[in-house]
């Protein structure tokens, strides 16, 4: 009455305490309906037999899915977990992840242990396999899937993304449809091509209206709120100021109205601000913003269907899903003060 | 020339090829130092002969931790995610995560899944196994620990918190000082052991100062921007309205500013709001938050490395750490209006 590996089975230990099999299941399962001193006399024979239980269910889970992140970022990182999840987790799939420490491109053994891991697919946030490591994960056949707002990465990888240069146009058009005539962009890093398509993406909104685009309002900056309100105490503190910012990513945003505040500013009544990304707490700044919904889950959830569909030896069809971006209009954008612009005197936001 | 599993070695490749064992391992490395003809060639044959690479580290990941959340909530999970992986990743221990939509409890065939993937242990972030999940966890010696802000759970769960009536005293007592005498609270759901630890502290602080707790001043939430939102405003729209707010989470305290912005009262000079948690956002609101750190990722790490040790046999000493909550001052708090409370004619935070 012991099993393969030499472990006792329920039966034995139905048979040394003197109780049906039935009995020793209920008291595997956590089943109240057994005796208080049944339930010790079996839980005392499993434990001096050493009862090693086995899964009840099929093996279901059929591999882990290996999610790769540059750096853990907050909020953004967090939607792009909700959105992998809500389409793994049905599937049974488990999620490994794991982060690079800010690295765009993965160490030398990187591949190696995605090797040892031996997952279904690798999905890599903002980060992009080396040329040798594609190679080595193409001969091994471990699909692989990058997420990036970066339009235009290598056509030999899949890749999803969204389209920057619509957003910084949605955005740009909804201030110059307000009225606005002064719009400084503070975009993201300028060696990151989406903050530079997000750029062009004004400056065409710009060209649409017959405008020009003024270069000493065009920036560039980290995506961090730090980078907002260095940006925004420079724009926002000279004389012939803009009346509307559009920031490279809401916590930028936030950035940029904490400058404003600083400097006497309302906002949206003498300035008004646009983020990017629509991360769950924009809505919740003091000023909830307006901001272009990138639709982050979206994109991960695609991308990580992408990896389970190549898994299972499904084409995937195209090699690049751009997702539309989305202007979501809430209460820091207003048209511009009608008097020429000069600090308020009110020194809140 | 092949491996026991019947696959091409490389020294076949190189005969094959009629190059040495070390130019098929360049190529294989992705070394630049290889002529384009001749990695072509390599490439060729590897291709012809199947060769599957195996990985030249040895297996140096030891095994993998569950991460369980109840939920998948913005940047307070992101925080838990960050302070667990700083522990696990240089142990080269992998991540898996997953979330039990919503429930405190996991599901029933939750264990089964867990003894399935045999993970070195299992971390689960505000959500508790039942006791006969307890049960078969303990019998297959896999260990797992609690996150929990909560500080009463069974002591035989290891747990890891942090000391909520503290927070509640720590955040209370800085009002106190600052001049408040009608202070209001808005804490998390009743039924949450944590929230009433916050609204004791607050007592505790009252009692100290000889000042009476007002009933109606003191409310229970969802801790979302939303119910702070809604109690902010029905606290501040009365006329004997509370000076000072304390709020359960950053995203409510959030919420009450918005209220407060709303009813035209500023944030500080007409009314303080204190935040709880500290998750990085809230150093960006417009206002910046003085809030109650409570060291998400501290917790986090605290409790990844507990998992570990234990799954390495090594005791762990305390079946309950509790981390001190630590109030961070920033810009929302202040004196109180030195006039008796009314609403200013300012309609901005």
């Amino acid at each position: 009455m012991t099993k393969s590996d030499g472990s006792a089975t329920i039966a034995l230990i139905a048979s040394d305490v003197g109780v049906s099999v039935t009995t020793v299941s209920k008291v595997l399962n956590g089943r109240a309906d057994v005796a208080a001193r049944t339930r010790a006399l079996v839980e005392d024979s499993l434990q001096r037999h050493g009862y090693r239980r086995r899964s009840r269910r099929p093996p279901a889970v059929t591999g882990h899915l290996d999610l790769v992140f540059h750096e853990f970022d907050t909020a953004w990182c967090m939607e792009v977990i909700r959105g992998v999840e809500e389409v793994t987790s049905p599937a049974r799939v488990e999620l490994v992840i794991s982060q690079l420490g800010g690295r765009h491109r993965p160490p030398r053994h990187w591949a190696d242990d995605v090797l040892h891991r031996s997952p279904l697919g690798v999905l890599l946030v903002l980060c992009h396999p080396t040329e040798s490591q594609r190679r080595l994960l193409t001969r091994q056949r471990i699909p692989f899937v990058v997420l990036d707002t970066d339009s235009a990465t290598a056509a030999s990888t899949p890749t999803v993304g969204s389209n920057n240069f619509n957003g910084g146009l949605l955005a740009t058009r909804h201030l110059i449809d307000l009225g606005h005539r002064r719009i400084a962009v503070v975009s993201g890093p300028a060696d990151v091509l989406c903050s530079r398509a997000r750029v062009a993406g004004f400056r065409s909104a710009h060209d649409e209206a017959g405008l020009p685009v003024l270069p000493s309002l065009v920036r560039y900056g980290a995506f961090t709120g730090h980078a907002g309100y260095e940006h925004g105490m420079q724009l926002l503190a000279t004389p012939d100021r803009p009346t509307a910012v559009f920031a490279g990513s809401d916590i930028q945003a936030m950035g940029v109205i904490r400058a404003a505040r600083q400097l006497g500013l309302r906002v949206p009544a003498d300035v008004s601000i646009v983020g990017y990304d629509n991360v769950p707490v924009s809505a919740w700044a003091a000023a909830p913003l307006t901001t272009v919904d990138q639709h982050v889950a979206d994109m991960a959830g695609t991308a990580a269907r992408m990896v389970l569909d190549l898994a299972r030896g499904i084409d995937v069809p195209m090699t690049r899903i751009d997702l539309v971006t989305e202007l979501v209009v809430r209460e820091t954008t207003a048209p511009p003060p009608s008097a020429a612009p000069t600090a308020s005197l009110s020194p809140f936001v």
